[in-house]
């Protein structure tokens, strides 16, 4: 299946947070494609891969990134396809104040779809939102992932 | 034409920011509906909203709210469209840290896509972007709107 | 008894804090009954259990949730009952601000009373206040649960 | 008719936000006193009027404050009464912080029920509905209220 | 011989951290007496123990608490002696921002010489250099403190 | 008479501020000294007047900057005597953060005494108070402030 | 004389702030060139700029942005020239964390050498130095700017 | 061969981090020195270090230190060598910011290079862009620098 969604991240060791928006995905019965792409150690990279994701039949893209993290807006800067960034609080963050304000507080102009802090499975759950606002199949699939998670609760609520 | 975005403000006083996303999807060529839903003061019109949006048509939401800002949270919390979230500067508001945290950092299983700080008109974008990944027309409007973007900037170069 | 103060939280994972609030409205003889409801995966459950609150003789209800927490606000948003928040400084929260300033932050109209993060001991002990405003043997349990907070302090001078 | 609520705040600069408080209980029929109670400047003041306000009726106690405030804290350190703290944004604080988490956040046993940044306003609501919860007019009188607010948003809607 | 230093603090918890206090007096030749004073659980003993310290002879006073820290700010309510706040980050603090803020902050009219979070071994210095300035021999003990201090440094910078 | 306490700030610019140091002092019978000596821009005069303070007769230094404001603590990083720090709101400053954190933060071995965010009034208080500590004189004006700040209260509580 | 510094900035409103790099330049004699560069609107002439900047004899560069501040992090992914970043407290900007946290907290293996929110003028005399430090003849420059520094404290002092 | 580079801290306990810019200066072929020099406790020691860097030969200097971290800027107050300043996230800072702030912030007339929070690898790289803006041997090195740090990211790509 080609990919509609392609989640990207600045370096490996944001892996461990992204998978969780390739996991849910899955989950979802969206195809995507994974990889590295570095704003400051690969920007020409980074400017190839934004500006060919749309022709390769990309519909989103999830970028995930720590400190100073700026792969999510300089993606959105070059493609016309919504860009979700997800703040990754990485080892060196000011307690991902640092990435939440740089992904987030994008120019008039320049949106980028910020979610929460290692949110990549909220990342991943807006992509396939985003594609099943067309995609009746992914819709459905979204209804029934919420309810499941109100089944969870009610579990839990029975369990207490 | 039948509006494909819904675009929600907790407060009349929101209405100042929020018209940029108006005035942004006019631009690109997207309808849309404009009204008040108060998470706090209509809770119940807030649930009717989210639970008819899509059936009624719509592909995305557009909420904005200040201080401790429920609104866009609770309609994803309801809705399986896309939500928007544009954090508004209150007047009562810690600076808006309180609307960027209370927009921004959702649980797992229920995204928000946030957008800037009073960033009405990115979430306008957004939106335009979500349209765009299955609208052609869109789409297109979507570049030239980067065109001219560039083009300004090229002419505040030349004014220097 | 039947319970006048109801407990609920937004996830399991919240229970080790709220539990606190249910230990000490032991201690002070305050009738309670605790569950879960998630404003984010359970909406409807949550506007049931606030429309219900006060008919089933509620007093005062305890709600507790972590990160972009809107469980306080939107049960007050319904009910006329009095309702204190709890923050909960959940995993992926920034460092508390987030749940602190989406439960604080109410706009006016929609008071939640917020006691400090983690704070659920002190919101058990509010509502018996509450309550005690008006039960004289509640009252007393407060006034001597103050004097058993003294002598605590006098004890672990002597133990210098 | 006796006062049920005493509204005390650190200083008269602070008359402008604490008359809100004083307002919406006239609103909702609930009797008051107002007066000014500094913890730094009558700090012997302060205690007299914690260890008093029970026996002379009071229900609840509304407590105002700006920069390190200290006034709702030590005053529930000494009545049994429930405190609400009402951080006040005064000319020397940082940006509202210090009076928030000053208020806010109190040691186990000792509980301040605190509202947002200048919410003297949803402090008298708090107080009205702790009133309420054991006396039938006033509720009936919240209940209304809480009609109003609805229909004010329903007008603003139709003047869109 | 007779204390000049009233170390006090607000819970057996703050110990760890206000002995240092302690220590360096010792160090420095400063006669002192350490004790528990809860501005929230004792404030009766709080009021005393400020009432007292003057004439029984002491010269200054350090404080130190956690969280919305009073005890600083409400002994300096009452004595006119100089009074030593130190900010104390306890377990539920957020971060000890709300300890810093609750002590520095105080209105004009009423200082607290507000020392770094957990910084009670500064506030011993600086007790010893209020008595200092009129105390030769301590000052002496002082410059010497001082010298210590350089040597130190040249130590570490040798065994670099 | 001889001067006391030196009071320095950084810039012409923090003299509005610091001019209330200077206002107390005169009121409670302290004589002062008031110039400008910049960290940053007249290191050699900073060294020179830290080195020289308590030869020439001062027993207290109020030092007042903003920004990254190292005033302060390099002048307590030389003299033994008490230094009484005053964070100044600049208009760089970022919301006075730099200035409060910079000042207080001081590292085990060099306090500053860090009064509120431009409390210099507070300043010239503390400063009194730590010469007071030894001069009765000046312990009875403090004694008598105290009694002046009661009155204004209980005159502000009459006009209500 | 051919440019050594290159002054760049995203947008024409921070051109106010900007100049004042240009200014300190021009009195430290240092040729210099300014244009706008937006990194989000106009990535591509970015990526030219830094390609280009040290074969066409740049030394420096100085790059001022504000909010989601990308441009100094992106321009220092690609040349190894020294990057100054001077975050501007846009209007859009959250009291200017947002611009300071996405400028200077780089990830290793990319420095940006950020100055003070909104210190152009800083960044101007920075780059000054650097070229200064294989330049006699600007480093007698700034010598001599440090010595006007000094003199005008001096006046200041004689004013007073 | 003749150190370029000064890399200086405020404790020993800054080694760990600061080593760090020694390490990728030797990488990088750019000889320097490396010592202790506290603002604090070796005021005389920090002076005299600031005089005489540019005539033994230094071209910039780097300074770390934490909380309240007074060198880079004190040191920048004396030399006209470019100076940066590395925050170090001390065991009692308060999560970083009174580093970072502290250095950051300096006033118009003596900048300081700031990089991320421990960021001295960083200030390393700094530091031989500004040799190698005048010398072709580090210049190469600084290319061949970010050549490898690509290869990097495309061999941690492969590994995926």
């Amino acid at each position: 299946m080609k990919p509609l969604v392609g989640i990207i991240m600045g370096s490996k060791s944001d892996l461990n947070i992204m998978n969780q928006a390739a996991e849910v995905l899955d989950q979802l019965g969206v195809a995507y494609e994974l990889t590295i792409v570095s704003a400051h150690r690969t920007p020409h990279r980074m400017v190839d891969y934004a500006e060919t994701a749309r022709s390769k039949g990309l519909k989103v893209i999830i970028a995930g990134a720590g400190g100073a993290a700026h792969l999510p807006g300089m993606v959105a800067s070059i493609t016309t396809l919504p860009v979700i960034g997800v703040p990754v609080k990485s080892s060196n963050s000011i307690d991902g104040w640092d990435s939440v304000l740089s992904i987030l507080q994008m120019p008039g102009g320049v949106p980028v779809a910020t979610v929460a802090l290692d949110g990549a499975k909220n990342a991943g759950i807006l992509a396939a939102q985003i594609i099943g606002s067309h995609d009746e199949a992914v819709a459905d699939k979204l209804v029934q992932y919420k309810v499941e998670m109100r089944k969870k609760v009610e579990e839990s609520i029975r369990s207490l």
